[in-house]
């Protein structure tokens, strides 16, 4: 046995690019835990980062034991059945850097929804519900799409319609599937108290610090550059129709059109809340933006630069729109995860449907391969096969996800261990649940006891 | 057509390079926001948080429609015709990873000047003058210096004084652009109230989180390992005339180089400063090392490391010495954004032509190819052409900012569309323009009655 | 002389991951600073920043002049005595991305220690001890475990016992020396004014924001990534016994590796807390997650997957362990630096004795070389060679560092330039030494009177 030149240089390359592409979409997490925890009330800071912890350690553990082989130990269109444990691993298919990627997408997955049931979930139930979406309910989804043996995956032999649903990097498979399950958590606990008043008006509960907000938005948008360019695995791979392409022009231009489908999602949200407010908000500037990465995610390798512009209009207009009805239906989702993951995604899983474009398909998933055709976006004439499939994959992961994540808060809300009591709500959890404040300020810690002991301590 | 081993392994390595090297640049837009958002008081965080995220948003939209094309359509030497709205991109010079490593350069000048002029700055003017600088002004600038077709670039055949001015990674394009601009700005608003009382004295107005100044200032020391050893674009260049040396070894150099100016400005400023005011100021330090890699970011890649640290040495006294001048003259940058953007700048341009080594200079610019002559640093017995090229390009960027946007900066004050009036300075922007504090507290956060104070001090 | 194809394309590869991981280990830095401060009190916090900064920026210049000479300079299996100020950089042996990537781990030392001496330290001592540990102190140890000529390197020609010590990224010689360091500095200068009351129990001194300390951790987790498998140095090595792997392998196994023990020390110090305290401490997982990562340090790149579920889990009862033993012994530490890096980092090198794999062994020091041997694991039947080894290097750093530090900061101590006064300390040292807090309410940020306040409980 000897390893050649050839693939020495390639596996380093490709290895290279695939981790520190995981390494960013990591840094996701970090940025969902100071948005989440920005975006709610100081007193809740504490629960809501340690969500946040929570998922990743959880995750990585359940994801270790068995949510990577169901969702890529390929064996039948369902589920997958091998690489238990990273048993096998390194394969002839999967090195560990795969797994570690696919780790980094499944550990965000919880984090989404940790937003719709901020302020009012048990920490216990909390722990149920994030074990058995990570570990379970998202990795069967993420199999169905991306695995070679999945029943809707564009990659499968004999893809359905011909076609297979294009979801390049999870719209659909991260955040409409993080989306449905926080519409079912966020419905079954109802709104915080006091969100809406007597009439039925919702009062404004605004989060506890905008800075973080901020933060947490562009750490986002950092580890966005991991999440979709990075769902190419492989960066060295030739196009053999061009004379110089291959996927080193792919993943650029996907990380263009990942860029200029969340800025134009954010000026357009920065415009429209400004003619619907009447101020400039930072804080829906910063939702808008990342609506549109949400949107673009499906389609950000299949469709051109000018397209994306498209995509972000509309996603701003969908979360907007979302979000009127969320009030009007009196629906407390604090996040908005449910509007921005669920909306938005959804919205990205159709988009590509009309706007892929022929030749970026078959790059992205043929290689780039002469002679190779395959259905593409409806709009650029590229009939119906891949739309459907798109209207599909929205349509299974919401039932899918409904089916399992609907019964499962419903049977913690039975078991009343889903929601906190009316006390620790109005209290705040981090005093109820985790010891204390996650802040301390100059007044507390320079209390008059404090120097009241200073001063016996010298005996003054 | 098929695409070569060669071309594919380069392609992607050097793909690699830029694009991560981008993703760290964007890192510094997240940077600067927490840099301003600690530097300012806390009734304006919102507002000065918003304007980065604008920057970038606005920016992706300006640069990718004609921003690019001024900058880099290469065809006069005083601005690009080709490449609007990435037409005819990927292109035999320019894929899009280079888009997006120039687009991270764009959205940092706007971020600069935002700081001069935080605190008392209308929104809407705002936007104005973040499209014009980063859509135009900039990208002027960027075509005279680093487009192979520039008046002024080290690239052209036949260079300026047989040099072109060296301005590796952007003292002068980016840095001093940004300084005087916000010089501009800054004198044309004039100081915040209360800033210097009756007798001219300045009144500290303290930033209202350090926490988020050093946050800043080490997120924008990440980011610049990718500002300047990533401006070498490309990795996979191997210098002719040495047995195993290439761009390998000048991307560690500048990486290096650059660290050792920041780290020693910074202690220059901690010494400095304790000596000057009598204590330990850690805010002071910040700004120090963030002074030093200004000023290296022109030469980064073409001094010896003992250069860097004479390049931070004399960057710290720079950036002091402004500050005293500026307090003196009662000029109010609340960043310090000109004395140190613009300072700092202008020395980096000067020290470049000081200390700049002929075989860095032939390898940064010509890939060492042998054979090759080129002036060099005076002090290094380089001659008088680049020298002469730095203090030309100090004097072009003073002059062309300085025609566009002081003009702008006077039309808005006229309009009266430029400053805050006195009541919403006094009462903060977040409150008056962006629909609330960036923070509630515990207190107050069952209290949302901000607004009625607001309408209160109005009279209303 | 001319750069071969082969050397460009492996020089840059290696490079790019280098420099990447380098920068990410710079993170770290970043990564302390917000942990530390999350951790202090309010009126500290601008303090405890400003040393890590300091680490930084003096670090840099003392590692560039003599620390990394020290470390790497090989000469002898003492001390190392070449490449001062870089000179002859780049070698055969060395480029600059390796002097950055060692200056990164180099800063992190003396960040550790701060967190022991947190909120009482004098500044003026903190520069003399950080340049010291960092100057002098840690090149020393390693140059004995990871220079070539180190007496304790597995690299040496004939390592000692046959086998050297492992401790791939150090947990022993980072750690563990700024664990001991810190435990030298807390016991000589005692605990915080009012950290235990007049019966010997402990008073609750929480950080003043746990925000901070959550970013800090994440960041860790982030920077950790280039930390291990960074470690590598080299990413294009192929394992000449296999067909397919070769560092890249390693390295996607390392990251696994450090999640698994990271995430499971989390989930360990989560559930035993609870036990213990009775409530869900998101604080205690975050340090649960770093005393993971502290001990799979060293084994990080030589052991499965599995072990390093095992390494986590005794690395969390390490810490809760120490953390009890240490409140009893009233021992006051503010960040739990000698517990949890002194105690996992000492476990940490133990346990790769205990579980290290013959074949990861070989790849790691060999780079797979066939027909070597080397002691491996007691527990994976490798004898006792390698379990001696790394029982020595607990010792010798045990030792090395109370024999430099203990001294030093006795005689800080007996020169009353240690620990600052009690009215001083009281106040807060941002207002005693650093010119002002680090933060400014909306309440109070227009009356600058803190400094006199503070006067006048002093009575002046």
């Amino acid at each position: 046995m000897e390893v050649s030149w050839e693939t020495s240089v390639t596996d380093s390359i490709n290895t290279i690019y695939l981790l520190f592409s995981a390494y960013l979409v990591f840094v996701m997490q970090l940025g969902f835990a100071m948005l989440c925890a920005g975006s709610v009330r100081a007193k809740n800071a504490m629960n809501i980062m340690l969500t946040n912890v929570v998922d990743a350690v959880v995750g990585s553990i359940s994801y270790y034991l068995f949510g990577f082989a169901f969702a890529f130990g390929d064996s039948n269109p369902f589920i997958g059945t091998y690489y238990f444990a990273l048993k096998d691993i390194p394969s002839s298919s999967y090195d560990y850097s795969y797994f570690l990627y696919q780790w980094a997408f499944a550990i965000a997955v919880a984090g989404i929804t940790s937003g719709s049931i901020a302020e009012r979930t048990q920490f216990s139930a909390y722990l149920i519900f994030s074990f058995f979406l990570t570990g379970f309910v998202y990795p069967i989804v993420a199999h169905w799409m991306w695995s070679s043996s999945g029943w809707l995956s564009p990659s499968a032999t004999s893809p359905f319609l011909g076609s297979g649903a294009i979801d390049f990097a999870g719209s659909g498979v991260v955040h409409l599937v993080g989306g449905v399950a926080g519409l079912w958590g966020s419905l079954i606990e109802g709104p915080r108290v006091g969100r809406f008043d007597a009439f039925g008006k919702a009062v404004p509960m605004r989060g506890h610090n905008a800075t973080l907000v901020v933060l947490g938005t562009f750490l986002l948008w950092f580890g966005w550059f991991g999440f979709n360019p990075g769902s190419f695995d492989k960066i060295l791979v030739s196009y053999p129709t061009t004379s110089d392409q291959g996927n080193w022009t792919g993943v650029g231009r996907t990380a263009v059109t990942t860029t200029l489908a969340g800025s134009t999602a954010g000026i357009v949200t920065l415009f429209g809340r400004r003619l619907l407010v009447g101020h400039w908000d930072a804080l829906d500037v910063c939702n808008g933006v990342i609506g549109g990465f949400v949107a673009i995610t499906s389609g950000c390798s299949v469709v051109e630069p000018w397209a994306a512009i498209v995509c972000g209009f509309v996603a701003a207009w969908v979360l907007i729109g979302l979000n009127i009805v969320a009030l009007r239906l009196q629906f407390d989702d604090p996040l908005e995860a449910t509007q921005l993951h669920g909306g938005c995604g959804a919205w990205g899983l159709i988009f590509t449907g009309l706007f892929a474009k022929e030749d970026f398909v078959v790059q992205a998933y043929d290689s780039g391969a002469s002679g190779v055709s395959r259905p593409y976006g409806l709009l650029m004439g590229g009939g119906w096969g891949l739309i459907a499939s798109q209207v599909v994959e929205v349509v299974v992961i919401v039932g899918w996800v409904s089916a399992t994540m609907g019964p499962l808060f419903y049977a913690l809300y039975k078991l009343k261990i889903l929601r906190i009591s009316m006390d620790e709500e109005m209290a705040g959890m981090d005093i109820s649940s985790h010891g204390g404040y996650a802040y301390t300020g100059h007044s507390d810690e320079n209390h008059p006891r404090f120097y009241a002991d200073y001063m016996q301590i010298r005996g003054q």
